[in-house]
């Protein structure tokens, strides 16, 4: 695997009314590198990752994309060397799987290149990905069309999730989130995402990277690899704000309830709006606001 | 121009010591809209971005992967109607150009798609964009390739510019760049991006966006808008983190300073280091760490 976090020399300047203090010292940061994600060898897209998980990674973007939903639809996936090196052995799922493990493969492979096979069927769903969220004939390129091709790509009604939330309950997860944060208490770089039960609380499971798109991406990419889409019942929690691309990967993988710490956006609240999942933002101590689908938020003192 | 802000009902619940507020009220938003850039009509990039100052953004996008350097390699620009729709006469730059002002054209068009036509002689580096800066034939995919493919392109050497800073004036600067973003107090939900002036702290142009990209690329395209590329003597200082693609942005501007409120990743400090480029992070209250080229960085007191 590679490395999470790396030490380096940092000039540490402090102003205190007057005086300066500067010093030398080693700091801890969070590892950037590319990732090249490819399908039956062929490029599909690159994305600045701190590296782990990256099958996750890769599995939870096609999930996002409308590509795979069961573990089945991958059927291997391979890191591969540069040109000069020598290409790893083709991997069994199993082996590369999920968590830290890695394959054993030349010492020059940087592991920033992988490579997906998936189910023979699946060929034709990868085509101008990028695209077809955001183009429909009636408008270009606008908000709209982001949203009528979500609910048309999305295989998972998540408007019907029967799922609920005490509010209590919810207005932990934040520090949950947090507490569950192992490099970025060193580091103070990372976005985190979390899965949690939605009636218990429990995590399910959580992932750092630089990218907050990445660290969504992994949690899904996780959850389909144990094949548990679509994840009914289930609380997305993010460290930022909402995108429209986090409601996107949310209504992809099923989930009912995206609960971020800081702002939503317009086109993040009309998604959730418009698919019927719960979006709840400025999660901070014993606050909260839900901007779409406030009925499944349970509060158990009297409302006034 | 497009909508910066929208008004959204939201729900709002408030947890006091068992005791629960629950109430509707209306919330500020910040708008997201995707942003088609396309050059001589094909489709280049999309991205989700804040309406406003779109030929900037598309402007700065074209600096940072080294397509262009002054206001003149930029012909035209015109926001085009989705099919279906008129498109809009062709708009001098003087007309669409910088700050608030879009071209009158049909009422339904979007404005979410831009198209640009640049001087001809550039044609040939629009190509592939996306993978240029991460692949080399000598290691595939890897952080060192992203570099090398930066020190190859960029068009200015950072690294011999003579601008220093005063370490009590970059303290100041996160709190000035907050003090300028408008549009986050109404939402909560902005980054932003600003050049000063190293010698003398001047602001010269903030933008905001829900991308952080977005809002460098902004300030970015002003500049070369304004014709003032390299930015020598300039800093950028960005509300969030720093990673390798601002790292990558600054460079390609010229600009020799890049502050961060937040944490740098590993590749944004070796960027940083290999081009020259001072990087700050962590510039909060009266402290900083300096990653590269601390040099650059003057402190008046003794130093201890």
């Amino acid at each position: 695997m590679g490395r999470i976090t790396t030490r380096t020399p940092v000039t540490r300047i402090a102003l205190n009314d007057g005086d300066v203090a500067v010093r030398r010292r080693a700091d801890t940061l969070v590892v950037e590198e590319p990732l090249e994600i490819r399908i039956a060898g062929e490029p599909l897209t690159v994305t600045m990752r701190t590296p782990g998980n990256d099958l996750e990674l890769a599995a939870g973007f096609l999930v996002s994309e409308g590509v795979i939903s069961t573990a089945a639809d991958l059927r291997s996936a391979i890191h591969c060397g540069g040109p000069g090196t020598g290409a790893a052995a083709p991997t069994s799922l199993s082996t590369i799987g999920v968590g830290p493990a890695e394959p054993a493969t030349s010492s020059e492979n940087t592991y920033n290149v992988l490579d997906i096979a998936l189910a023979p069927e699946l060929a034709p769903l990868v085509t101008d990905i990028a695209r077809n969220f955001y183009t429909t004939s009636s408008c270009g390129v606008c908000g709209t069309a982001s949203i009528e091709a979500i609910e048309k790509q999305s295989r998972y009604d998540v408007g019907t999730d029967a799922a609920a939330v005490d509010a209590t309950m919810l207005a932990g997860l934040p520090d949950a989130l947090r507490a569950g944060q192992t490099v970025f208490d060193k580091t103070g770089g990372l976005h985190a995402a979390a899965l949690f039960d939605a009636a218990s609380g429990e995590l399910l499971v959580l992932r750092e990277d630089v990218g907050r798109h990445n660290a969504v991406d992994k949690v899904i990419g996780w959850a389909v690899l144990e094949d548990r889409l679509p994840l009914s019942g289930i609380v997305l929690q993010v460290s930022g704000r909402a995108s429209f691309e986090l409601v996107q990967k949310a209504v992809m993988a099923g989930i009912p309830i995206l609960s971020a710490v800081s702002a939503p956006s317009s086109l993040a609240v009309e998604l959730a709006a418009a698919s019927g999942l719960t979006l709840v933002g400025f999660v901070r101590g014993s606050s909260m606001n839900v901007y779409a689908r406030p009925d499944r938020v349970r509060v158990t003192a009297a409302v006034r």
